[in-house]
Order: C-alpha cells, then structure tokens, then sequence
C-alpha cells in the first residue's frame, strides 16, 4: 500500500487539482470528502480510490496513506476529514421519465446540491441543468446534495432544446415565475412533467421560459421572496413523482 | 463628518468586535452588510452609522469615512462592500398572531436565515428560537434574510413555555418530524397554527415534540432527506397566513 509523505509528489498535486472545475473535466474525476460520501461513491461503484491519514485500508479499494500535511494540503484549510475518495465522474441517465428538475442557470453550489437532494426525495426521475450552472462536482455542491447525486441523474445540456424534446415526448413544462399568472395551487398535475427553476437574481432566462407551456407562481403576499431551493421543494412536493 | 484611518481607532475595534455574538450582546448593537441591508435598517428605525469608503454621507445619519484598510478590518477578507451599517438590535414583539414559526436549534446561519425570509413571505406573524439556535445577527443569518429580518420580529425563548402560552392562546403546535404518522396531506389546517422544525442532525428536542399537539411527515419515497429550509417551505406554504 503506497504511503505519501511529499507535499511536491505528483500525485497529491494532481489530486489538489481536482479542486478546480478545469481539471476536473481533464481529469473525469472528483474528490469526495468524508467517510460518507466515500461509502455512497463505493456503493455507486466509482470509486477508485482513498486517500487517508488513518491507518485502514477501505475494502478492496486502493488506499493511500498519507501524513497531516499532505491530508491539510488535499483539504484545504478548513476541513477536518480524515479521508477523501478520487471517484470518476457519474454518467448515469435516466430510463423512463415521469418527473424532472430543470435549473437554468443556479449560480450557488448550497442550491444546487440542496434541489439534487430534495429531487431525489421526492422520486423525480432526473435534474437537468444549463451549461453555464454551477458545476455538481464543486465540493460545496457534493456535501449538500447529502449523497442524492449518487442516486439520481444529473445532466448538463442546452435546455432549450431538452424543452422541445421533453415536449415531444409528452411532457408538460413549469417555468417557476414570481410574476406568472397561474398560481400554483390552480397549475394542472399532468402525468408527465418538467419544472424550471431559473437564476437567483434573474430568474428563468426570457427565451427558456416563452419554450414552457405555462409559467407558475407561488402564492405570496406582501415580502414577495423566497430562495430558490426553497421554491423548488415547494414545486417538487406539488408535483411529486 | 468623522474621518478615521487608523486601524488602532478606539470605534473601530468596537465594531470589529461586533462580529462576535458576545460583544453583540454586551454593545446591543449588530452590523449590517452592503447598501441594501443598510437601506432596510433605516426603514427600521434602528441604523445609528454609516462607515462607509466612499466620500456620501448617508441620508440624515451619522456617516463615517474610512480608508480601504479600515474598510477591510471591519467587513474581513471576503466582503466587497463600500459601506457597513452600525444597528440597534431589533426588539419587537407580534401583536394578534395567527401562524407562528419555531425553530428547535436550528444551528446553520443560512437555513435560519431563509426559514426568516421564507416566513415574511408566507406571512407568518414571528419566528421564536430557542436560546441554542443560531443567532439572528450572525453575518451569515443577516445576509440570508435578504432584509426580512427587518420586516417579522424573531424572538429568543424557552421553547416548551412558549408552546403551552400558544395552546392557551388557542393554538395547534405541530412538529414536524420524519418518522411522524400524519402525512402532511391529512393534516388540519387550523385557525392558529404553529410549526416546529429542528435542530439538521437530530430533529426536534424530545420534550419539545412531546409538548406539541401532533407531528406530521413530508411525504417521501425512498431516499428520505430533506435540507430543514425547504421542509420549512412546503410547511409554511401549506399553512400560510
């Protein structure tokens, strides 16, 4: 079992980059921090391997053991893990669709996760998200999906045209607008639907949400404001799968 | 106007220290973060100072110009902000209320942050939090409100005395919780109600759960997890004011 010693070998680098999102598309890898993501990362099947201060090897996956500084460096400075998983990235699809999350342009890593886990929760089938949102690998992202990432599909695509796919296939699509006309206690269940939830200051982009059927809007009243996870698990309990 | 360039500067390590919730306690005074929160205060009535970098003086308020330096003593490493508000702790107490939110040491700034703004907006009368919950004028819970703070009065208090003062007062107290056995769906909605959400790892206290009137359960299949914002949300969406 290999053991590491040398903040300068080559491999530590190497896994210090994958905090960057660049090199974690050259590489097709991701760090996972803590023994509970290591176990989801293991039970999904793409992890290949542990790097660790402790001295246990995890199952039948390669461990390396490495000392405190080494452990510091590949953490950064404010975690307190004692083990961090290399996992390839997830390439899942989803087979049969009843329910899906659309995010045009999430920008915080604390959303994104916290709408993977709370899709997940309520059974839907996957989370599609624009080029241009926050990357699920980010480490925020990953601790606050609490593992849902491992058990639900999450895309990367151009929605517009997913929307026209979507739609040919059966689909009825929900753009979340604080402005829509239909409030939500009034939108249709339909028995196959998508929900978009757009950017924290912008919202839905103009052309993304003039694809969707129809706009819907969270009855409020008065201090018209709610984050968008929030109105996401709101939306996904409605139209739970 | 004052003028102050030292780091060394008596007020200026007065406000400093208002990062800390002790000092917060002891001066009866917080810190508001950038033009907005500032805004919001002074609608309020409760903005004292204006420390700002850039040479405005604020509206009819005392207006302290600093250097960069002392801009960056006060707001950290991360903040970007040109001005920063000195405020009075809000003190206000609900007249009749109809719906009320309690949080059962809730400790993560952002999710009692959003369970705040998340109530103005379902017009919940006030939020109460047991004393070991995170505090209101943590930076992070602050920004988090996105000013709702300013527009509902959170209370601090001993939780089981305030929910036998509500059923006095005519109110059903439900928590919620994962393993309950009423499904939110067949919850009643009642005339005065109360939600109870708690602590992200170990729920709602025992005796607290036990003082209520019943508990109800989000509605999920299989990967059972919700962030305590979003279970807020939908709860607070379905009882709404």
């Amino acid at each position: 079992m290999e053991r590491i010693t040398s903040l300068q070998n080559a491999r530590v680098k190497a896994w210090c980059r994958l905090r960057q999102k660049k090199e974690r598309d050259v590489q097709k890898r991701f760090l996972a921090d803590g023994d509970h993501l290591i176990e989801e990362a293991y039970t999904a099947g793409i992890l290949e391997t542990v790097i660790t201060d402790r001295e246990e090897p995890y199952r039948d996956i390669e461990t390396v053991f490495v000392n405190e500084a080494v452990m510091h460096k590949i953490c950064g400075t404010v975690s307190t893990v004692h083990a961090v998983g290399v996992c390839q990235k997830i390439e899942t699809w989803p087979e049969a669709s009843r329910r899906v999350l659309i995010l045009d342009n999430v920008q915080d890593p604390g959303n994104v996760g916290t709408l993977i886990r709370t899709a997940r929760s309520f059974s839907y089938d996957a989370v599609y998200c624009s080029a241009d949102s926050c990357d699920l690998y980010n480490e925020k992202t990953i601790r606050s999906t609490q593992g849902a990432m491992f058990h639900i599909p999450v895309i990367y695509c151009d929605i517009p045209q997913l929307i026209r796919e979507l739609q040919r296939d059966g689909f009825t699509v929900y753009s979340a607008a604080l402005d829509a006309s239909i409030p939500l206690s009034e939108a249709a269940e339909k028995d196959k639907m998508a929900l978009i939830l757009g950017n924290e200051g912008q919202g839905i982009r103009k052309n993304v949400q003039a694809a969707s059927n129809a706009c819907v809007r969270i009855e409020m009243d008065g201090f018209e404001s709610l984050n968008v996870a929030v109105a996401g698990g709101i939306l996904m309990y409605r139209f739970r799968g």
